[in-house]
């Protein structure tokens, strides 16, 4: 009774929407955690394909656009640096990274939320430190094993229809939550867009709402 | 030559676009100069049409856009309360503000940028706090006097091929400078986009390139 009521007074998980492929994603992957803690608050993350959501949005990868995308190439080392994250801007960039992103929903329905942050944890370093290639099956092969999974497993999960539509299902469920880019995070009911939004999320789980 | 000694040492300006529209660029308008204050800058202020600079970055308002329109017209009065200043979303949002722009460039030419930054404060705070409607020249001439200027002289302003080459040519510059939206900063030659730069503005200002 008593853990029933715990239970049912417990903040709710932060949620976190990412892509693979997403260099702020990625910096907001590297603090979120901490910050989560911070407040007694978990993480409950969300893979997603950009690619998928964008034109639903009438938006296009950020650096595919003129001026704009220049200069976010410079933000986006310069916002590493703030957040003193480490970031090498890997030679293919965007990418496509459903393999990724289905291996997390794979993870996260078999082996529950925290292998699946790992996965995005191990993933997402690789890619944005070492600039591995995780359109390449052999590198997804290769850090399946570094994470501590099995690599056969992980590349029969990704080719399975049960986890395309898994992830399929997300990006739905993501534009349903008004998600148009990453990383996005819901906190009690409120949105907050972009790597930049840490402050204020962070004054949002201290004093409430403001 | 103790004078000119100093002049050259001086820190330079800090660089700041805006519009006389942009929420974003007004929420920034209301904190830059104390930043500037607190580091020994100055602020150099240009004012700019977006609707002008958007297409050459293939970019259109922000409102605009399905999805992230809704959740930045939330965004932005969440960042004013969180920067503590006060705003009222306006009626009649985004309005064409080259009016407004042109008596900016005029006072700057004619007056100083001292008066050409109050009158842009003055501006935007009857915009963004009580919704008076930038576009109207009865409600222009009545700022153009809070501001404490003449509103013949004013009008005039506006009117004249002078003024309206002026803003031209600011927009022609900005681009150049790499801008595509406001509040777009420059801190000996870095650029900032957004009023949720402020901190890493500060870090730069405080530690020097990071």
């Amino acid at each position: 009774m008593t853990v029933y009521r715990e239970r049912m007074n417990a903040p709710k998980p932060i949620e976190f929407w990412f892509d693979f492929s997403s260099p702020y994603a990625y910096i907001a992957n590297e603090w979120i955690d901490a910050l989560a803690a911070r407040h007694g608050r978990t993480v409950q993350r969300h893979a997603v394909l950009l690619g998928a959501i964008f034109p639903q949005a009438d938006l296009k990868p950020l650096v595919s656009y003129p001026i704009k995308g220049e200069y976010a190439r410079r933000d986006i080392l310069r916002s590493a640096r703030f957040e003193r994250v480490p970031f090498t801007f890997p030679e293919a960039f965007p990418l496509p990274t459903q393999n990724a992103a289905r291996v997390f929903w794979w993870l996260d329905a078999d082996q529950g939320q925290t292998r699946a942050a790992q996965w995005a944890r191990t993933a997402m370093r690789a890619y944005f430190t070492r600039g591995e290639n995780l359109k390449d099956a052999g590198v997804l092969r290769a850090l399946v094993v570094e994470a501590g999974l099995d690599a056969d497993a992980a590349e029969a999960a990704w080719n399975e229809p049960r986890w395309k539509d898994r992830l399929r299902q997300a990006n739905d469920d993501a534009v349903k939550c008004g998600v148009f880019g990453a990383p996005y995070f819901i906190i009690d009911g409120e949105p907050f867009w972009g790597n930049d939004r840490k402050a204020q999320m962070e004054r949002w789980l201290t004093e409430g709402p403001f």
